[in-house]
């Protein structure tokens, strides 16, 4: 990190309507919107938020990287000068044949500056989802900022995110549909992440029912030290929080767990 | 694991007078009948129960595994044929000169069964204590089970405990002098620490005023979901808890998350 030191961040808490793919990026689009009229510069949206799991018509459903929904965000992006951190269900041909991802993707200012392939898919996802297979944060050119980037089930597993932040990460993202009743486990994996890496992490779920299942939402915007900067209930809504990174150098002074840490006896895990 | 499955245990959260081994000790054992006429098997006391961070006496608070302390709680153990999972001041000689440790013992039925040495001093620690150099957990033979122990600080490491858990242990239990106002810290990591391991937790604080901080207690039991199944306020107390090791399995099935790890992209950790 060598860019701006404060950041508002927002995390678009939203309904979705499963394979109603232009119903849900209009409304991630009208949302965006607000959460620009009140400052934001990084947007995070759910999880597949374009589509839900849409497995019974995954083959509309899914898209490459010049497919319409990236075109979309792009567009939006470039035109209000911000960054937008999604997923979407990918499509690649390959020799062998079609393959799809749960892809996170992170747009700055109209282009994509990186992506990342769910390494974890969770039960059925693995039915339909191959999983990526490298753990990398996004860097943002023009903002000097390294985004961590995990998707849903990863927050379950320390090791990502502790990836993630050794690999530089000034910022921790986890985009979810996270579903009901685990709203506790999800609260207090997103705290943890933050205390342990001493960094600012927005977790943006899902909210409302979907086909199998209904999300919660509980939203978090945290930082460095663990305490809720803002926190969504169970209904649609943008949450916000100002993050400053200059705090996470002081926090790593006072409690110096990057430099405490025991490589040595770690091996194997 | 192959012992009984469902084991009551208790967590001793008392004040500690910093230097003063013979109340410290006497007090703990007082409050160790408590837990037992409840019918705790398993009883867990703070880090360095018997003497605080007495650096300023630190040759005579120090011991090593014949001194007094150990041999004083194994002939409680003994007789009350239970579990007792504590840490003190360890001193051991070398050929170099004298090393002292934050020792962690488990004693089983009046026999040390197992030590492990605190890797990870915080901070003015390292002035005083050498640090170990192996995550182990401990075994004990009578009941057939696998104790995981560390020590306070490490609970910010998700590494610790994931090593534990990946060499078998059945319960987790940190040991710990977690000063206030880090009240909320130690709870986020206690319930995470117990969630993504999916294993019980034991964390089992210190209370009150030391020579140089104060101590919120907040001791917790925690089950393998992440529930509290009971959590001491900032007196002194005993909270007991009923773990069923059978439920781990449970979960395990449910989410897998030991299966669906992906230690081919996790290196360099």
């Amino acid at each position: 990190m060598s860019g701006k030191s404060r950041i508002k961040v927002a995390c678009i808490q939203m309904t979705i309507s499963d394979c109603n793919k232009q119903s849900n990026v209009e409304k991630a689009l009208y949302m965006a919107n607000d959460a620009l009229s009140d400052g934001a510069d990084i947007l995070v949206f759910p999880e597949v938020f374009s589509t839900g799991f849409c497995y019974d018509e995954i083959e509309t459903s899914s898209e490459d990287e010049n497919g319409e929904t990236i075109r979309q965000m792009c567009a939006f992006s470039k035109i209000n000068k911000c960054v937008m951190v999604f997923s979407i269900i990918e499509k690649q041909a390959f020799s062998k044949g079609l393959k799809y991802y749960n892809l996170g993707v992170c747009v700055e200012d109209g282009h994509v500056v990186g992506t990342y392939r769910k390494t974890h898919p969770f039960k059925r996802e693995k039915q339909y989802f191959s999983a990526g297979d490298s753990i990398i944060p996004v860097r943002l050119p023009k903002r000097k900022l390294t985004i961590g980037l995990q998707i849903c089930y990863e927050i379950r597993f320390p090791e990502v995110a502790r990836k993630l932040t050794l690999m530089g990460s000034d910022i921790l993202i986890t985009i979810a549909e996270f579903p009901s009743p685990r709203g506790h486990i999800w609260r207090s994996l997103a705290i943890a992440r933050a205390i342990e890496n001493q960094i600012p992490h927005i977790a943006c779920n899902r909210v409302g029912e979907g086909s199998d299942s209904s999300f919660f939402g509980g939203s978090l915007i945290v930082d460095q030290l663990g305490d809720v900067m803002e926190e969504a209930g169970d209904d649609e809504s943008v949450i916000f929080g100002t993050i400053d990174l200059e705090k996470i150098t002081k926090i790593r002074n006072d409690i110096p767990v990057f430099d405490d840490r025991r490589t040595d006896i770690y091996y194997n895990l």
